[in-house]
């Protein structure tokens, strides 16, 4: 099963390398991850998603926690939550045809084009996972030249996110 | 200055850790990272944003270059690029009057909003840091209650970019 996790850090050199080690350490691998600083220098917050077995992602979010440089760990999968990323595709677009068809789908998606060249396209688009995939294979006729995603980013619906709670120790 | 690398690496447990130590090492922060798998399942995508001196990150792209792990380093920082992030940030919406106010910032800045609660509202918003922090900057009046930002993911413009050249060793 697929689980998100939310984790505000301290914003410094080795964070990363400690948090993504406990996961490899178990031979889990993180499918998607986004770090971003917050409004708030000192913290950022990663966005992992990790698959894996219940007991044992439980296990490294409580190893987690007791990280020094974890400042707040959620898991919100069983929240209702808001889960994105965003994506840059590159596809050949190598005439006015192929222009117009990709035009087309990039309103169905609700995308955007960022960049043309002389024979390609860069589109860049939101979205859930499956929305993403959709995307991925309405284009993969046109041939794909490049792709970069972001690793998903997650809210939490309605109000009850407090804002950067501090670790109490 | 900041450099943006775009790292291809294998898909598997570990890599990470290896490439965040890398600069972990070195005391090097990484101020945004964006990791996704790329079409190639096998495959995924880091696009890591340093900032540091010019001759020690030439160094550290050596060294992840040597790392089996890494398929294709490029630091395209030279190079014209289109980078950019997504952002979420939950803000206090009391009433109908900040729901109009919030609702003409938002289409100002080509921004979305994914979510309304009972006092809040979710934006969805993508763009270049400076975008980014000039909707953080108008929103802030209001009370931002959450924000989660993916790490910056950039593509060269053009056609040049070759599709996953594999390592030739």
């Amino acid at each position: 099963m697929k689980h998100t996790l939310s984790v505000l850090v301290e914003n410094k050199p080795g964070v990363l390398t400690r948090i993504a080690g406990l996961f490899a350490r178990r031979g889990y691998n993180i499918s998607s991850l986004a770090v971003g600083e917050t409004d708030d220098p000192d913290v950022s917050r990663m966005t992992i998603v990790v698959s894996g077995d219940e007991v044992v992602i439980e296990q490294v979010c409580k190893q987690l926690n007791k990280l020094v440089d974890v400042i707040k760990l959620t898991d919100i999968t069983d929240k209702e939550f808001i889960g994105r990323e965003m994506i840059f595709i590159k596809v050949n677009c190598p005439d006015a045809k192929a222009r117009m068809e990709i035009m087309q789908f990039v309103d169905i998606f609700r995308a955007r084009v960022v960049d043309i060249g002389k024979d390609t396209m860069i589109i860049e688009a939101t979205g859930e996972a499956a929305k993403i995939d959709a995307i991925e294979d309405t284009l993969r006729p046109f041939g794909i030249r490049d792709f970069v995603r972001t690793g998903q980013i997650a809210m939490v619906r309605g109000a009850k996110n407090p804002k950067h709670p501090k670790k109490s120790n």
